[in-house]
């Protein structure tokens, strides 16, 4: 029987959306009320925008509830104020201050993730697939590291042996996707072997993703194709989500997995998604509870006709809207309707495209917390 | 009476020289003459670029060579390497192993520079300007740090007492240009006083610049307007240059500094250079001999129209080129022809724009090492 603080180390979404509840909540209540966060720039103003509470209690908003966020102006809102973006890249980046609860998960010398302490515990059953050994070379608060037990020499072995152990576990690593991440030391490097996606927060391995943003240039003036998930969605439902986004899966390059997710999401063709291109990278570190995100996001912009309606073909995406990147920058700065690594990304885009400017208060702090994570 | 290697330690630029020399002889020669350096891509390959070789020794160049060099293309040399991109950023982030030959420089508990300890000694003797304190917060190697005498209060009081100091050293401090940069902890905050620009790589205090780039679209195929910096310029004559670029000095905003320095470098009128673009920054951290080099440089893109000639105004360009960015990424990755600070805000510009991708062999690690340096 798990205790409801357990329910929620192990459930990093259940524990998040209460925490964006909270924070919305307190926003419609008072500024006094609000949770004390401390921020590297100058203290939070409160942010008058006016809100339906109901809506943003049941962190679930319509496409009125954005535009009316991203347009809305007044005297005590500074444009020019990055406070905004730095909550949202802190929402990215909780808990670093409990590394020391993990324990290095090394394999072949390499440090490839980190295990929660008390999550280790379910995996000392398993002797034929971990050991624990003694040893004070990862520089352990435990003094120790997990490694794969040595029978298990090829990349096939290892990634049977440890998916056999998540089954068994069953509740303790929710919503198995079937979807297996690479695990390796660093980006391009020889793969170990492949874990279960829904398991990689639980081994803090470093997990890569590919994120675009779709925009269109009128006249000068740039809008962003801003998708809004399903209310179906296992994670982070009826969230704003950039024009196409996902994780970089075993066996496939970045280039070939943004032309296949180019078509599933946005149902954009080749001839278009081709022009795609990469602009560098984001990087969050995210401890909570038993979770150790380790991402790395690589960027993609793609400048689109203006004639061009993205169509969502597998379901995961309920409608795009075409936005201004002024009226998206607000909607960053103001509220937590983004899935939270995208608004990091859109960050990225505002910087690239001098939306953010060195005369803002805190410019360089801002840019360089866009890459907090090991971008390796 | 100084020692050779005194006199190359403090002329940075004297030991930068001979350092391109020889490496450009080394490659003239054979690859097995060239310098052993450990690179984190693999192993360098030889590049049989065919070269006039006094050209190279006596490190000057004509555009003729930069052309043959930015278009020779051959089996062995593999444009998806990015082996060449690593030696220029290690060529602008020297000696950090050497930083513990440095003392602390602070201000008003604040490390706002540092100080080689031979270079020190020449300061002891300004009682009334610099006291040496035992005090090891720092976490000096020689246990203790370096701030202004108590009795400087005001910033116009320590901006005068340093000059003073400065002039009484003469040649030990080479190359006065009457330029003050401000001396800050951090970008935006308030400056503790105001020093001369030849001197503060030997205080090491951070100093910040801007570096444009000038390009021009044609049919979706990009240019960068090159510049050739005059013969006669005491820094780097006769390198390769961006279109525009300069350090910040004391009291003027990046943007104000863009403007000025594109009417004077390149006869940009403000009704262009207005649209330029900040896009981010690079930084490194450079240690030769007494130097300390601690440089920040805001990047900003300006897309120029098709017709628009630069001409420069101030004396410090020789002639100005329109380069393929694909040939100006040939000469960054073979030769050392720019200014080398020049090649890290081209190479971001080459990672913003996609010429530079995931499938690259080293993708991450260079993106990194484009913001080597304290980046605040």
């Amino acid at each position: 029987m798990q205790t409801t603080s357990e329910l929620m180390a192990c459930n990093p979404f259940l524990s998040y959306r209460i925490s964006i509840s909270f924070s919305s909540l307190c926003k419609t209540l008072s500024p006094l009320l609000r949770t004390s966060i401390s921020f590297p720039t100058r203290s939070p103003q409160f942010n008058p925008i006016r809100f339906h509470s109901r809506s943003m209690m049941a962190n679930s908003f319509s496409w009125d509830d954005v535009f009316r966020i991203s347009q809305a102006d007044n005297d005590l809102d500074d444009s020019s104020d990055l406070q905004g973006f730095f909550e949202r890249v802190k929402a990215c980046n909780r808990g670093c201050e409990k590394k020391s609860e993990f324990i290095p998960f090394v394999i072949e010398q390499q440090i490839v993730g980190y295990i929660h302490n008390r999550f280790a515990n379910h995996l000392r059953e398993f002797h034929n697939v971990f050991d624990f050994l003694e040893d004070k070379s990862y520089s352990s608060h435990f003094g120790g590291y997990i490694t794969l037990n040595p029978s298990l020499k090829s990349s096939e072995d290892r990634t049977e042996a440890v998916a056999d152990v998540i089954n068994c576990l069953g509740g303790l690593i929710p919503g198995t996707r079937n979807e297996l991440y690479p695990v390796t030391s660093s980006f391009g490097k020889p793969e170990f072997f492949s874990l279960e996606r829904a398991a990689a927060p639980y081994f803090g391995i470093k997990v890569y993703g590919i994120h675009m943003n779709g925009y269109v240039n009128k006249d000068g003036n740039k809008f962003l194709w801003i998708g809004k998930r399903s209310e179906v969605k296992p994670t982070f439902p009826g969230m704003l989500d950039h024009l196409v986004a996902g994780g970089l899966p075993h066996g496939i390059t970045c280039k070939e997995n943004i032309l296949k997710e180019c078509e599933e999401e946005a149902g954009l063709p080749r001839s278009i998604s081709n022009r795609a291109v990469p602009v560098g990278v984001v990087s969050y570190m995210d401890i909570n509870g038993y979770s150790f995100k380790r991402d790395v996001l690589f960027c993609y912009d793609l400048e689109l006709p203006d004639e061009f309606i993205p169509t969502n073909q597998d379901g995961e995406v309920e409608s795009f809207k075409l936005v201004p990147v002024t009226h998206v920058m607000n909607i960053i700065r103001r509220v937590e309707f983004f899935k939270p690594n995208c608004s990091l990304v859109i960050t990225d885009f505002l910087f690239r495209h001098g939306y953010i400017s060195p005369e803002n208060d805190g410019y360089l702090q801002l840019l360089q917390s866009l890459r907090s994570g090991d971008c390796s």
